[in-house]
């Protein structure tokens, strides 16, 4: 089979080419061609034969067209601008997040084999005053336009799912932390930062106050949550293609005490709180907890607690 | 003020147009300058030396650029491709639904001074398992392109509202009845043409059955509710821009009991009743009711029931 991996040099994309390249299958077929589009050369799977780096724009629908053939299996869509700087670059926001993901919903109409489609949201769509606990289909009402355009690519896959073009799949992420490597542009950035930083001996300074809440996944159950979805028979979603994903809630304060029980006071030692409006204004947007039974049914899997997640990123990615 | 009408030539847009010309204020300004852009050129107004008439493309950015620059206060956005054809024709609806609406937002962005934008949206924003009551901020499922075009658009419309570029209004349409003149590709034309033929002594065929509950609201009202839109304070809105508009929950069958009270049995054996299954899975989408709490706290009002709007429409529109 072949699969299309947008965003194939990212963090998550470069982790989820290397765990489909070790497993060599997908649902049962195995993985001959896996291509892993972005704008700077995917380093995963250098030297296999199975795998196809392409550098290029997610939002050039002539490259688009050409990698997506009525040959492609399964889509993942992972390519997007992150929060903070969709804010700041707006344009860049609409073209890569917005025009990229409905190009490439274009691609796969035009190669006609109806393609499953896995496509990354984000807690960004919702927002404003929400319920106390967030379910599947609490109303998206994005306060960021990195929320806006993610809702947008929502509704646009539901309808090219229900036109019968792709067999989409939206799973919403919680902030992916631990993220290693340097911080990016993300809004919620600090809530790697927070423990990468000290483990590594420097200094992290966090934006927000302790209390603020996040919903949070490590990298790992990250990545075998975009596998167990593509895998998802398309029977067990029905109309509703969108999928929140099981996560932590723990507050930023909480974060720091787990860093203190696994890595010691001297570490945790390492984090100064130092507060900045506008990081906070996006942070207050975000829910705190969101009802996961569906995700939990479809055998959509998170962390145990924040101390396993700061476990895993010592583990696997620690340098 | 300068006020700009996409789709001017439209049938809302045109008794819009006129609607304006006649009050020659809005917001309490004098209208001096009212641009009525359309792919066709518009009527209304002909000769009146405020009107300027603008054949071209809703999704032509240069055009858009030309149209609303930083002198114009307000702009109406009903320009659309209806439901039934942005179905039939996928390219065409995201084009002039999305892509317009995008653009001309930009459009206002680039202009730099802010002005109002009220968008027409629709009951097509709703569908599938909805409550029995639709209100303001049920979730967004629509069943149709064009409801997930519309659905868009108002995202985008509240996200540039929220940046600062326009000061935003979605005014969510019940289905406008009586609409005169010919059939056109919306799935809700039957519920035009009920009324329209039987009164032109002409056959109507319902393609629905009598059973069919719809959410409807006559031309009359519509034009005086995109008028209030426009003029509601900036403060009265809030945060969340979009308003259900007030309507009269009316089975197709009670539509056909309202006819043969104001125009006579032998207008109403005019109805013939025939099952159409494309037309039939939309309208089972549209939600039959909503509160309009909000509108009408607001002072959007709509018609007393549906024995007035059979009325409006002998009065307003019958040739």
């Amino acid at each position: 089979m072949k699969v299309v991996v947008t965003g194939g040099a990212g963090f998550l994309g470069g982790r989820l080419a290397r765990t489909l390249l070790d497993r060599g299958m997908l649902d049962g077929r195995s993985i001959d061609e896996l291509v892993l589009l972005d704008v700077v050369a995917a380093t995963a799977g250098a030297g296999d034969p199975r795998v196809r780096t392409v550098v290029g724009d997610v939002a050039d629908p002539a490259l688009l067209g050409e990698l997506v053939d009525a040959g492609t299996d399964v889509v993942f869509h992972l390519a997007a601008v992150v929060s903070g700087q969709a804010e700041a670059e707006f344009d860049l926001g609409m073209r890569i997040n917005l025009d990229g993901s409905r190009l490439l919903l274009d691609a796969c109409r035009v190669a006609g084999n109806v393609p499953r489609v896995v496509f990354t949201s984000s807690v960004a769509v919702y927002g404003g005053d929400l319920p106390a606990v967030v379910t599947d289909s609490t109303p998206l009402t994005p306060q960021t336009s990195y929320g806006t355009q993610k809702a947008c690519a929502e509704l646009l896959l539901a309808d090219h799912t229900r036109k019968g073009h792709v067999d989409g799949r939206v799973l919403r992420l919680p902030t992916v932390t631990v993220r290693p490597g340097r911080p990016n542009a993300a809004a919620s950035g600090f809530a790697s930062g927070v423990i990468r930083e000290p483990l590594a001996g420097v200094e992290s300074v966090v934006p927000v106050p302790p209390e603020v809440r996040m919903w949070v996944l490590s990298p790992r159950h990250a990545t075998e949550c975009l596998v167990a979805g593509a895998e998802l028979p398309t029977e067990a979603l029905g109309a509703s293609r969108a999928v929140n994903l099981p996560g932590v809630s723990v507050s930023v304060g909480e974060m720091v005490e787990a860093l203190d029980r696994v890595a010691g006071a001297d570490v945790a030692a390492r984090v100064r709180w130092q507060r900045d409006p506008a990081v906070e204004a996006i942070a207050a947007t975000w829910p705190g907890a969101w009802d996961t039974a569906r995700a939990e049914a479809l055998g959509l899997r998170g962390d145990a607690d924040f101390d396993a997640i700061v476990r895993a990123y010592m583990d696997d990615d620690m340098p």
